[in-house]
C-alpha cells in the first residue's frame, strides 16, 4: 500500500537538532534513549554510556520532571520513565535554550490523568462516518472493519505526538458503543493489545468505551441490572481477561442513559448502582470507569418551558454525591451543554466535593468550524480552567484522523497541542503556547510568527462574533452541526436554545422566574447569574430573555450587539485569509501546507458571512430593528 | 421464502363474483380470458366458447370500449385487446349493476398514455432508501441488487391492479439514474424484458430512466454532446438493442441538468437539442423520450431575491416551443414548484402549444404526510386537469412498494386508484371514485361508507389547513421532508420561499413589484395573479407579500386565518381517529388493516398538532398578533 506522506506535526526533525547533535546520556531503558538515539543519528551527536555529556537524562524524586541548566551540562531528572520522557519533550521545546545556563526548571503535572476519548468507529457509521464528529478523514486505528495493521507507525507516531505534550491515557472506540466495536471489549481484545503495546511505549495507558448493556449483547445474560449478581460477575470476569491481557490497562468509558445509550434507569437503579458496578470489577487491577455526566433528556417537548436541559447533569448528578466509588470518575463536560462556543462552567464541576471528577473538553470542533475555520480554542479552555479547582482528570474529545496533516485543518494542530500543554499547567498563558507551538513547527521568523498570531489568538472569539451572540447556542444545522439555522433547533426535542420572538431574545434560566439554572451554582456566580444587570454580557442570552432594546454592558444594545459583532466578526475572518495570502510558503511551512490554509480560509469566509447575514437578517426581519450603521441587511 | 400475505387492495375475490358467477364468453385470445376463467373457477361460473351467455367480451370499434346492457346478456365490446381489458374491469365496478338493463355505455380514455413513474432503485441509497420519496417499504421490482425473481407473481398482481385503473405505462426506475441502474439500458436490460413480459400481458407498456451521461458511463465515449455524431451513434445502436430484446418497449424518461443530474447545458446544447437527439434514437422505432420539465437552480443565494424557482421550467422551456420533435413529450409537474400541498397550475402547462407535453402528479406522499397522514388527493388533482386542456400524457409518480398494504398507509390505495381513474376521465367526482374505490376494497355498509368518506373526503384540504396556509410551501423540515420547519429551506440554495418578518409574509411573484412570476400565465390568470384582491385566497402568500392584517377574501386577517385553519385543521384530525376508532373491523375490513390505520391516525394527530403549535408560535412570535379566540399558543 503506498505511503501517503505525514506532516510531522510539532516534532519535526529539525526540533530534535540541538539534542541529537550533542552528547546525551540516558540512564534509563526504553523510549527516552530510543528517541535520544534517533535524534542523535540524524543530527550527528552521540549517545554515550560514560564520560562528559552536554545533557543527561537520569534518576530523579517526585513527581514530572527537573531541567537543570548548568555550564557544559543540562540534566533532565525524573522519578519514572514516563517523567523522563516528559522531560525529554521538555528540553525540544526549550530547543538551544536548553542549552544555556538558566535557573533549574521543575515541572509536574497539575492534573494526573490527562487523556484524550477518540470518538472512532470499526465501522462506517451510516450517518456518522467513521469517526464521529470527526473532521480529519477516517480512523487511524480501524479500516473496513479491521484494525490498521499497515499504519502500525503512524500509530507509533501519532503516540509520540501525544507523549510529547504530556497526555497519558487515550480511549481508542466511540462512547456510542455500536454491535462491532462492543466486541472489542472481548473477542476483539487482540486489536487493543496491540494498540495498547505501540502506546506502552510512551507511557499512555488505553482505555475502551463499553456498552452497558455489554452483559446482554456479549455475555448472552437476559439483564444488565447492575445490582444482578450474575451480570456483576460477568463484568469481573470479563474485566480480569482484559487484564490478563493488558497490565496496564486504564480502564472504562461509559456513556449511559444518555441520547439512546443502554444504562442503570432500565433496571430503577441509579448512575451510582451503575458506575460502581464497573468500579468494583476495575479496582483490583487499578482500573477506573470514566462515567459520562452528559445525561439529559432528549425527547423534550419545546412547549415545556419548565425541563431545561442545562440543568439536566446537575438534577441527575450532584444528589449522588458521595455516592460513587473510588474507581469512578464522573467525566463533565466543561460547559453544562453540548461544547458550544460560549457556555458558563458547568455547575456540576462546582457542585460534586465528595466525587472524583473529570473535565471534558472537545478538541474537536463540532460546533466551533470542524476544522474548516481556524478557531484557536486555548483562550476559551483557559478561561474554564480558570474557575475550576483543578480536577484529576483531564479529557478532551480528540480532533485527529488518517488525514496528511493529522487534523484536517493544520492550524487544529495548535488545538490538539494546546490541550495537552492546557492539561499538564493550566496557568499557561494561550498565546505563549501558540507561540510554542509555532516555533516547533514551522521556526518562524518574526514576521510570519506575527502573523500566526494574528490570525490565531482571537480567532475563537472572532468565531464567536460571527456565529453565536451573547451566550446562545446550538443556531446550526440539526444532525451535521454545521453552517447557521436559528431555528434549526428551536422546535425540537433536543432543547430549545433562545425563544427569539419580536420583542427580544434568550432563555430564562434565573431562579426568581426561570427555570432557576442560575441558582445551581454557588455564591458569588448563583447571584451574578440572576441579575440581570450584573450577568457577564457574553453570556446574558444564556441566562436571561431580555428585550433587543437592553442595554448591555458596553452600553450597547442587543440588537446592535448582535449586528456589530456579526459585521466585525465575519470582516475579521476576511483579515485572516488576506494576512494568509500575505504570507510566502518557505521552510518547514511547505507549499501544500499553504494551500490548504488558504483553501480552507476562502471557506471560512463564505460561511462567515453567511452566518453574518442570516444571523442578521433572522433578527432584523424578527426585531424591526434597523442597524444604527445603516449596513446591509439582507 | 416465506410469503407475506399482501392485500387484495380493490380487487378482492368478491369483486369479481358477478363475473365469475355467470357464463361468460370471451372472443380474444389474451389475459382478459384467463382473467374471465380465473373468476368463474373462483366463483361457480363457465367461461363458454358458445351458446348463451350471460357476458359476452368481444370486437368491437372504435377507442376505449362500450358496454351494452341488455335483458339476459351483457356486451362488452372494443377494437383492441387492452380496450376490452378495461371494459373487462369497467364491468367489475359495475358489480351487480352490470346485470341490469342500463343505456349503453361507452368510455373512452382522455389521455392517451396514463403512466406511473417508479422511483425504485436497484441498490439502497445511503439517505433516500431503496424507493427514493417512498413510503411503502421496498421496491416492487429489486432487492439486493437484483430483480426480484421470488416476486414476479407479485409484480403480475401489480400489473393487474394497474391495469385495473387503465395505467397503460409504467417507467420503472428512478428518474435519478444512479452508476447500477444506468446498466439497465445495456448489460441488465434482461431484467427489464422479464418485468416487460410480465406488464405485457395487462397492455402495459415499460420505459426506463436513464441518464444523459450514458454514453459515458456505459459507452466508453468522452463525450456525451447531444450533437456529437459517435454520442448520437451510441444512442440509436443501444435504443435498436432495447427493441430487439423488447419490441413495445415504451421509451426512455430524463432528468437532465436538474439538481445535480448531467445534461446538454455541459455541452453549451439546449435541452430540446439533448431530447431530439433521443427521440431521433427512439422514434424509429416507435418509443418516445419523456423529458422532464424540473430544471432550476438549486444553488440559489437567499440573499438575491431576483432569481424565482417558481419561473425556472418557464424560463427554460417555453423559448423552445416548437423546437421539438414529434416523439418528445415534455413532462411538467403540476405546479410550478415541487408536488406542495398547494400550487398554482404550472404556467409551462398553459404556454407551450406546440410541444407535446406531459403533466406530471405525484401519488407518492412527499410532501402530503408521506402515507402516515391520511390524505386523499383527487380533489388537488381534479382541480388542476379543470383548469388544463388535455395534454396527451399524464403521469405520476408512484406511491407502491414492498408493504403488504402495497402503499404503506391502507387508505394511500385510494390515491393510487384515484390517479388511474382521473388519467381516464378528468371529469370524474372525486368523492364518487372514492366510493367507487370504497365498494371494490370494502363493500363497506352505509355507515362505514359514510364514515369514509367523513374521513377523507375533505383530508387534502385538512393537511393544507393545519400545513401550509394561503399557498405558503416548504415549512418542512429539510432533506426528509416531514414535519413542520418553518425556516427550513429559508436561508438555503434550494429556494426561498415564505419571507416573514414582524410585518407580513409572502412571496411577492408579481410583474409590479415581485419576481414577474404573475405575468408568465395567460389572461385572464394573469390578471388574477397580479392583483392582491382578486388572488384566491389559497394561493395569496405565493404570489403576495402581504401584512398580517391584510384582509383576505373571507374577511378575516391573514394572521388570524392562519391561526383558525391550523387549530381547525388539527382538530379535524383528532375528528378523524375518532371516528375510525368507532369503526369495527368486519368483512373486507380485516382487524390488520383496521389496527394499522388506527396507528397511524394517532400519529396523524401528534404531527398536527406539532405542525399548529410550531406553526402557530412563529408566526405569533413574529406578528405579536394574539389569536382573537384567545386559543392556547405557546
Amino acid at each position: 500500500m503506498a505511503t501517503v506522506p505525514v506532516h510531522p506535526a510539532w516534532l519535526p526533525d529539525e526540533a530534535w537538532r540541538p539534542i541529537g547533535s550533542r552528547r546525551v546520556r540516558v540512564d534509563l531503558d526504553g523510549t527516552v534513549r530510543d528517541e535520544v538515539r534517533d535524534a542523535c543519528a540524524r543530527h550527528g551527536g552521540t549517545l554515550v554510556t560514560n564520560g562528559p555529556a552536554d545533557l543527561v537524562l537520569t534518576h530523579g524524586d517526585g513527581d514530572g520532571f527537573t531541567v537543570t541548566r548548568e555550564p557544559g551540562v543540562t540534566t533532565v531528572a525524573a522519578a519514572t520513565h514516563a517523567g523522563l520522557l516528559h522531560g525529554l519533550f521538555a528540553t525540544v521545546r526549550l530547543g538551544e535554550a536548553a542549552f544555556t545556563p538558566a535557573p533549574p526548571l521543575h515541572s509536574a503535572p497539575a492534573h494526573a490523568r490527562r487523556m484524550l476519548d477518540h470518538w472512532d468507529n470499526i465501522d462506517v457509521h451510516p450517518v456518522m462516518g467513521q469517526v464521529e464528529r470527526g473532521y480529519a478523514g477516517g480512523s487511524l486505528f480501524w479500516k473496513a472493519g479491521e484494525l490498521r495493521h499497515d499504519q502500525l507507525r503512524r500509530i507509533r507516531d501519532y503516540a509520540r505526538l501525544l507523549a510529547s505534550i504530556g497526555i497519558n491515557a487515550v480511549a481508542l472506540n466511540n462512547v456510542n458503543v455500536h454491535d462491532t466495536e462492543a466486541h472489542l471489549l472481548t473477542d476483539r481484545l487482540a486489536d487493543i493489545a496491540t494498540l495498547a503495546t505501540i502506546f506502552r511505549g510512551y507511557d499512555i495507558r488505553v482505555h475502551l468505551a463499553v456498552t452497558f448493556a455489554a452483559p446482554m449483547l456479549l455475555g448472552g445474560l437476559d439483564t444488565a441490572d447492575p445490582l444482578d449478581p450474575a451480570v456483576r460477575a460477568w463484568w469481573a470476569v470479563t474485566v480480569a481477561h482484559v487484564y490478563e491481557r493488558i497490565p496496564d490497562f486504564g480502564g472504562l468509558l461509559v456513556k449511559a442513559d444518555s441520547e439512546g445509550r443502554p444504562g442503570p434507569f432500565a433496571y430503577g437503579r441509579t448512575h451510582a448502582d451503575g458506575a460502581n458496578m464497573l468500579a468494583a470489577a476495575l479496582a483490583p487491577h487499578g482500573g477506573v470507569v470514566h462515567w459520562r455526566a452528559f445525561v439529559y433528556n432528549h425527547r423534550q417537548d419545546w412547549r415545556d418551558r419548565s425541563t431545561d436541559r442545562a440543568r439536566a447533569a446537575y438534577d441527575h448528578f450532584t444528589p449522588l454525591d458521595g455516592d460513587f466509588d473510588d474507581a469512578v470518575i464522573l467525566q463533565v463536560k466543561h460547559g453544562p451543554m453540548d461544547f458550544q462556543v460560549r457556555e458558563p462552567v458547568s455547575p456540576v464541576l462546582l457542585a460534586m466535593p465528595q466525587t472524583r471528577l473529570a473535565l471534558e473538553l472537545q478538541v474537536t470542533q463540532e460546533y466551533t468550524g470542524q476544522q474548516k475555520h481556524v478557531c484557536y480554542l486555548a483562550p476559551m479552555w483557559a478561561e474554564v480552567f480558570g474557575v475550576l479547582p483543578p480536577p484529576g482528570d483531564v479529557v478532551a474529545v480528540a480532533n485527529t484522523g488518517d488525514d496528511p496533516f493529522w487534523t484536517g485543518h493544520p492550524l487544529a494542530q495548535a488545538n490538539l497541542y494546546a490541550f495537552g500543554r492546557l492539561a499538564w499547567d493550566p496557568a499557561l498563558d494561550p498565546s505563549a503556547i501558540l507561540d510554542e507551538w509555532l516555533s516547533l513547527t514551522f521556526d518562524p521568523g518574526d514576521g510570519l510568527r506575527a502573523a500566526f498570531h494574528a490570525i490565531m489568538d482571537e480567532s475563537w472569539r472572532t468565531y464567536e462574533r460571527y456565529t453565536a451572540p451573547l451566550g446562545v447556542g446550538f443556531m446550526v444545522r440539526p444532525g451535521h452541526h454545521y453552517g447557521p439555522d436559528v431555528d434549526g433547533y428551536e422546535y425540537t426535542p433536543w432543547g430549545t436554545y433562545h425563544f427569539a420572538d419580536r420583542e427580544g431574545v434568550g432563555v430564562d434560566r434565573t431562579v426568581a422566574s426561570g427555570t432557576g439554572f442560575a441558582g445551581c451554582y454557588p455564591y458569588p456566580w448563583n447571584d451574578l447569574f440572576e441579575s440581570v444587570t450584573d450577568c457577564p454580557d457574553e453570556l446574558l442570552l444564556f441566562l436571561h430573555h431580555v428585550p433587543y432594546t437592553h442595554r448591555l454592558r458596553t452600553g450597547r444594545t442587543v440588537i446592535q450587539h448582535i449586528y456589530d459583532t456579526h459585521f466585525t466578526g465575519a470582516a475579521e475572518t476576511e483579515r485572516m485569509r488576506d494576512l494568509w495570502r500575505a504570507v510566502k510558503p518557505s521552510g518547514l511551512l511547505t507549499p501544500d501546507l499553504h494551500a490548504r490554509v488558504a483553501t480552507l480560509l476562502d471557506e471560512q469566509v463564505r460561511s462567515a458571512t453567511e452566518w453574518r447575514d442570516q444571523l442578521n437578517t433572522y433578527f432584523f426581519r424578527k426585531s424591526g430593528i434597523p442597524d444604527n450603521r445603516g449596513r446591509l441587511i439582507h
